[in-house]
């Protein structure tokens, strides 16, 4: 066997290796071989391989066989290269040794400057630059860097001595001190590193190499890394590579200096050059945040030359990458060259608008287009949002349950919130958890916060299908209702408090915090219009409301691919006619409570069916445990008692039977339908009538009556019939023949498995993704939250299944319901209707599964759309191989992107500054 | 098309049918064809076939095409055999007409004698009998049976005439009532008819005949029958057939008469011919049982000739047949007719005396002998049962959740239980439902009633278990443990008060019934040890005590398949380290807690693997959600706060953060052992310190460790590197290399569907088909009294699907299941620890699907064994098409077996009256 290749070099005259070889030489190293390939000026090296890494991880921490060899010939190219040689007295070479990984995990591993340094290679710097202010401030960087980084000793230290000699000599900033204080850092520094580490400064260079690339081989294990990494599905087993370059130096002096800049504004897409620079400095400098940076037309004013070339060189690199970049790149001594590029990451508005405008200059195809934005960055856009400039007072963190902010007073309680709400106030529903009595007060505050359940509690999905936004699980929130306080360890808040909510990363802030109103761009509506072209999927809305539909429909749904029916009856005064059909002790008793409710069911529906104006509505049949809706208080027991002329006692009873262990796996969903067939009844006689009275008026209806919690083929075959039988009353009845389509939830494993059996009787299937996880599972969503979030930061599943469907297991059954369904009834119509079908991923995955439609809260339509749009692009790819190495890489950069939205995003200074953060 | 056949007649010369045509000719035409065939005398007559009625139901109660023309045929064939005409005034041709199904379905369905009498005829019938008194008797029980069966007339109406006639002329008996009572009786008759019915009694035998088979079609959907069939799953699609034949008359004097025989003694086993024998009379004066029927050798004695035939008949038939027979006969004036012999119920006892003596006798093969016995039977001879002779006073029926009896007084708490059985009580422990909180109360009962959940709740599994009778889910109870008291309707039972329970039907009854003791026979040791030989399959058993371990292997078990480590957790004191372990607030608290509970756990592990003595141990680590292990009372919280120094308030804090919604699908299962690992470290450690310290005293140990409720691989992946650490750490301290093997249940949909995945890190499999079965329906076990038992009733689904395996949905999971693990591991060990394991057609399902072994409890384990040989002998049967029929009629036969237990069973009486009953 040949020697493996672990080092691949690069200079000004090309590159071992090239952009594409990422997963090797990682992000950084790929691109610096890329901008050799280009003849950009960058300082010569080479990049140890992500191979490498791995190897040395599975030899226990030893280089592999060979590497040695090959960095030192590496080096010694390097240095017949540049002309100078590594430890040279007279005319030393100094490295650069940074990490580079496959993704991009910024800040989260190591980075050693001006290695080579020591107590001689020190005088030929001088003798070379001529500079001894800068050679003695170089090589206290280089102790400070190195011994933080490779000999584990604290950063602080050596910070505490700096700012001691700084107060010493009086001075502000480091360029202000004297060389004499540079000096005498040096030494102190060195003692620092005696005392913490009980062996002197190591003076070495290649002995200095070698333990700092051991330091970047580690950094891939620190625990900042593997949280990252756990957070943003990164493998483990991906590794680092590692940089090393020949030094250029920004501190050079006033000729001197580094920088960082976006191709196009990354925050609005604006096509405009655009970044910071600082003069004599190296790109720590820029994290201390000490000196203001300046624009990159005021470098230009200093170094003309420098900014032409760079011009010329950005504009090449646009071109030649076919995207907005990233760059840093230092000046030495009026020397430009080129340290990163790479795809710069943009906020949700600026990736729209540079993927319309690129498309526009002919940069890039539609399809391309389609692929620059994430999906789940068009959240952003439809939100308001805190202003990022506003200072805030974090009180706790909750998860991140439905985007947008929202500010208001604290209330605890639903009638609370629905009282103050009619006086004109603003209002933060805070409560342990929600229920479904909850919904009016959570329609009438601006936001929500529990303090338990997971990303999919009752009160995330409810508040995602408002648009409204959630925290949820807030943890640390102890909440006393008698008292209208809670508190998070020693802060309390109280009811009337003003707080605000960030459900887009799930931060609680005391007091008012500033927001952003949305509005959707011209690029919006010319990107989404390309989406919908190459999308096969349709996309429907979760509505239980006109209001919802409206606003689904703004936001391009084609349809309501879930109603709701229990909804519909917490609204007003029909609850007290719900509760005494559900504590009906006979068959008479129900009958009346349900005449009750069959005319508003009826006005709920023709609402509905209007608001979608001839586009298909499946109307999901009672579903929920009917212990959901039973009272709570004392009052409510009267008047139902009342209403129903039994005593309170003989009611409560009747209300406790119907308590259950396992609610979720209990008496609901078609179940009801068969124990109690007047429910049923009457809700398709109040579609059928809404669909007949429509139908006189001349207007176009399309119902599908969707039977819930169906296990077996024989429940089905019943209800339907029952349902028909109805339905075909009701048109008798009305003298006008009416259209409707009967089918089947799929969320049961045993619905899934007999699919075949269960289209027999089902002119479409949906899958309830939802309730199939959980039963997948074994795991409920509403208990889920004391391990799962556990069980996704420590690897053990890839990611939440209730976020993005798990497609080996629930999407196993998936495809099985598909397959056998359609294998008796091939145009079996065939959607989803859980929370999946507003996730990218899940998306996709309903794609390639051969699925009609994906149905989702309004404000995931347009993700939903564009997701569909990318999976049509991402099946059409060539070769199977790539596409799936494509698919795995999204998944990381979906990630990414995230982390902007997070973190970087618009303020100008505070991204640039993050950049700097990295080298 | 040639015309379709529907009429099988039958007579002295042979016959058109056989007894192998039972699905078309019904049981009883069958066997009347066959022993025409063998030449037996039985009276003349035909059949109309099963797909007759199966098509008069599909043309909306019509008869097919063609079938009055054959029957037409069939009569004139019949009249010329006979030599007597249909409705002639001289020799009238009198009919039976008996409805007969594939299936037995005893006193459902109808029969009417003497068809064919009318004014006229039956002046024919005075002159050809030489007996006025015997014709007029036949015309009025025509008159009452044909206006009950077919005109709808209460046979009420008829009864209430009689007696009024009886007590007028002052007799007791029928028979006492003068020639002039039963004409006018006659002559009253027939007003009823008109009065009811508002026609006249039909005179037209034709119509009659007519009239009378539409009666018996319509008979096989009245309320009755489709209750039975509902019960026993028996198809509504097949049909009854209708049997057709000419009259012979026992109720013509003393030289005739009617008789009911088993060829072997159906209560014990024994061979002997026994019967019973009425002189003058008619088969229902049996059911009527006013006078007493005499044996078969006092009828001997006056009809030595006739006595003589019936032995050479009934020998002929048994080794005809080669089984046991219940035949029943008529004497017309001393000439013998069969009217019925088919295979004849029996005891478990019998069965099986038959079954091994019948080999002895070399009729029959050892196979045959084991497909004799129905495995649920067993069940009998395991458990105390009611003596059925007693009197009982019935206050309502639960469900039969554990079988055998148990009489005690009532106590409503597991505390009293204890504290009463201590003294030497004997006690019914009466619960709203039991937790494991009840096992010591359970243990210390005679029996266990519940008013709610069902055959596989918490107390109907853990009583099967202890081998304990249970009726679960008496609903009609009403419990005040406050009061001491609960009520049934308007009876009331007070603490203290004696009752009965039978687990083997679900009765519970008023005082104390006399029981009857099982003993194991020779035969049933013979049978069993048959049985081994056959099975490919292991038997395990599920046992957590090494009390319960022996029991176990006294019935035979091969290992234990389950060893609930929770139940140990409720022994002694040992629950309030528990409980000290769960409510811990840190590591420290917890490690604490465990380090209390290592000791006794280790004991346990000791106990039960002495006990099995070498045989392999599967031990399963702790599964249940924590909070089933909470304190209920406030003085167990102040226990527990003085212990852990915490407030009372801090503590309930604590608990009522382990509330869950769904506990079901909670943190549970090795969810706990990912989030607290210290507990499965210390189980795992106490389960090895056992097995090495029995291994250094030269024991044989062969552990198994199992992983409850995995969901994904990497679950199992940690958990088995945890446990093999603890594992070889415990190997080392102790110095002795110990085998052990560490595998996951497959209870969870996912694990089904992955199984290939989890394979990789598992030695073996465990199917849990209770929560398999749960997750996979989406069905509480706990929850599902409010529809299920609906749902069976309904024929919604075939069979309780926790009781025997759903093999369309869960089986099919359980075929994926183990498909995928062998497909990684082609030597993989899997078995079955859920309910079903003890069940016999899911035990033949696991045969099937490969499995090494089942698991159940203890008294189970005799039935599980010969449910195992009998899966072989099925799968060697040669055609797969009758081995589908084979097991499709399998399952009707072992209902069949249930009635016999509930009613019919040993008193010979009562058994001759409910055969008599059929006619």
């Amino acid at each position: 066997m040949a020697a493996k290749k672990y080092i691949y070099y690069f200079g000004p005259k090309g590159a071992d290796g090239n952009a594409k070889m990422k997963d090797l030489l990682g992000g950084k190293g790929a691109n610096l071989a890329e901008m050799c390939n280009l003849k950009i000026p960058v300082p010569s090296g080479f990049t140890i391989s992500t191979e490498a890494c791995v190897e040395y991880f599975d030899l226990k921490e030893k280089w592999p066989a060979g590497l040695k060899q090959e960095m030192l010939k590496n080096l010694a190219r390097l240095e017949k290269e540049m002309g100078k040689n590594f430890g040279d007295e007279n005319n030393p070479l100094l490295l650069s040794v940074r990490s580079g990984s496959r993704a991009s995990m910024p800040g989260m591993m190591d980075t050693i400057l001006n290695l080579g340094l020591n107590d001689t290679t020190i005088h030929g710097l001088i003798k070379r630059s001529g500079n001894e202010w800068f050679a003695y401030d170089s090589y206290r960087r280089f102790i400070t860097m190195f011994s933080d980084v490779a000999l584990g000793v604290e950063r602080l230290q050596f910070e505490k001595a700096l700012e001691t000699e700084k107060n010493k000599v009086g001075v502000m900033l480091d360029t202000g001190l004297p060389l004499g204080s540079l000096k005498s850092l040096v030494e102190e520094f060195k003692k620092i590193v005696l005392a913490h580490t009980g062996s002197p400064f190591p003076q070495d260079p290649k002995v200095q190499l070698q333990v700092a690339i051991d330091a970047v081989f580690a950094s891939w294990n620190n625990p900042r890394a593997q949280k990252y990494r756990s957070m943003y599905s990164i493998p483990a087993t991906w590794g680092t590579a590692v940089n090393v370059q020949s030094m250029v130096f920004g501190n050079m002096g006033d000729t001197s200096g580094t920088g960082v800049a976006f191709t196009r504004d990354p925050s609005t897409g604006e096509r405009r050059f655009f970044g910071e620079f600082l003069f004599n400095a190296q790109g720590e400098d820029v994290v201390a945040g000490i000196r203001t940076p300046l624009s990159i037309s005021q470098m230009g004013q200093k170094l003309p030359e420098c900014k032409k070339d760079l011009d010329k060189i950005y504009n090449n690199l646009e071109t030649h990458y076919r995207d907005m970049l990233d760059i840093e790149f230092t000046v030495e001594n009026e020397k430009l060259y080129m340290l990163q590029a790479r795809v710069g990451k943009r906020t949700a508005e600026a990736a729209l608008r540079i993927a319309v405008e690129m498309v526009s200059e002919k940069l890039i195809t539609k399809e391309e287009a389609i692929n620059r934005v994430q999906p789940e960055q068009l959240d952003q856009l439809l939100h308001d949002t805190i202003d990022s400039s506003a200072n805030l007072n974090v009180l706790t963190k909750g998860l991140p349950a439905s985007p947008g902010a929202g500010v208001g007073k604290v209330v605890f309680t639903a009638e609370e919130a629905i009282e103050l709400a009619a006086q004109g106030e603003k209002l933060i529903l805070v409560r342990q958890e929600t229920s479904p009595e909850d919904i009016g007060g959570m329609n009438a505050a601006q936001g929500i916060l529990t303090a338990t359940g997971g990303m999919t509690s009752h009160a995330a999905v409810v508040a995602r299908g408002m648009g409204k936004c959630c925290v949820a699980g807030a943890e640390q929130l102890k909440i006393s209702v008698e008292n209208g306080i809670f508190t998070v360890g020693s802060t309390a808040v109280q009811k009337g408090d003003w707080i605000t909510l960030d459900g887009s990363t799930g931060r609680v802030i005391v007091g008012k915090a500033p927001l952003v109103k949305p509005k959707l761009s011209n690029d919006f509506h010319t990107f989404m219009s390309w989406a919908d072209k190459f999308r096969r999927l349709k996309v429907r809305t979760n509505a239980d409301t006109p209001h919802d539909a409206k606003i689904a429909r703004d936001f391009g749904a084609e349809g309501i691919g879930l109603c709701r029916t229990e909804h519909m009856f917490f609204e007003g005064d029909r609850i007290v006619a719900v509760r005494e059909m559900i504590l009906a002790d006979n068959d008479l008793e129900r009958r009346g409570a349900l005449d009750k409710l069959l005319p508003m069911q009826r006005e709920d529906f023709i609402g509905i069916f209007k608001a979608m104006d001839g586009l298909p509505v499946t109307v999901r049949l009672l579903d929920p445990p009917l212990h959901e809706f039973l009272p709570r208080e004392e009052e409510d027991y009267a008047v139902l008692a009342k209403d129903l002329n039994v005593s309170i006692v003989d009611l409560k009873s009747r209300a406790s039977r119907l308590k259950e262990f396992n609610p979720m796996l209990g008496h609901r969903g078609c179940r009801l339908g068969i124990t109690f067939p007047a429910i049923y009844d009457m809700q398709v006689r109040a579609i059928m009538e809404a669909v007949c009275h429509l139908t006189k008026q001349g207007m176009k209806v399309q119902p599908e009556i969707m039977i819930p919690l169906v296990a077996h083929h024989e429940e089905l075959r019943i209800l339907r019939a029952r349902a028909v039988a109805e339905a075909e009353k009701v048109i008798e009845e009305s003298g006008v023949r009416a259209p409707y389509t009967i089918g089947s939830m799929i969320e049961l494993p045993r619905a899934a498995i007999t699919a075949d059996k269960i289209a027999m009787h089902s002119d479409f299937f949906s899958f309830g993704t939802n309730d199939l996880t959980q039963t997948t599972f074994g795991l409920s969503r509403d208990d889920s939250g004391r391990f799962l979030p556990e069980y996704v930061q420590e690897g053990i599943l890839p990611i939440d299944p209730f976020v993005s469907i798990d497609v080996d297991g629930v999407g196993e059954l998936v495809k099985m319901g598909v397959e056998k369904g359609r294998s008796v009834k091939p145009k079996l119509k065939i959607g989803i209707c859980g929370e999946h079908g507003g996730e990218a991923n899940s998306v996709a995955f309903c794609h390639k599964t051969g699925f009609d439609y994906v149905s989702c809260s309004p404000y995931r339509i347009p993700l939903a759309r564009l997701a569909a749009a990318q999976a049509v692009i991402a099946s059409s790819a060539s070769k199977p191989a790539t596409k799936k190495k494509a698919a795995g890489g999204k998944k990381v950069v979906a990630k990414k992107t995230t982390v902007v939205k997070k973190k970087a995003a618009p303020k100008k200074k505070a991204a640039v500054k993050k950049a700097k953060g990295k080298k």
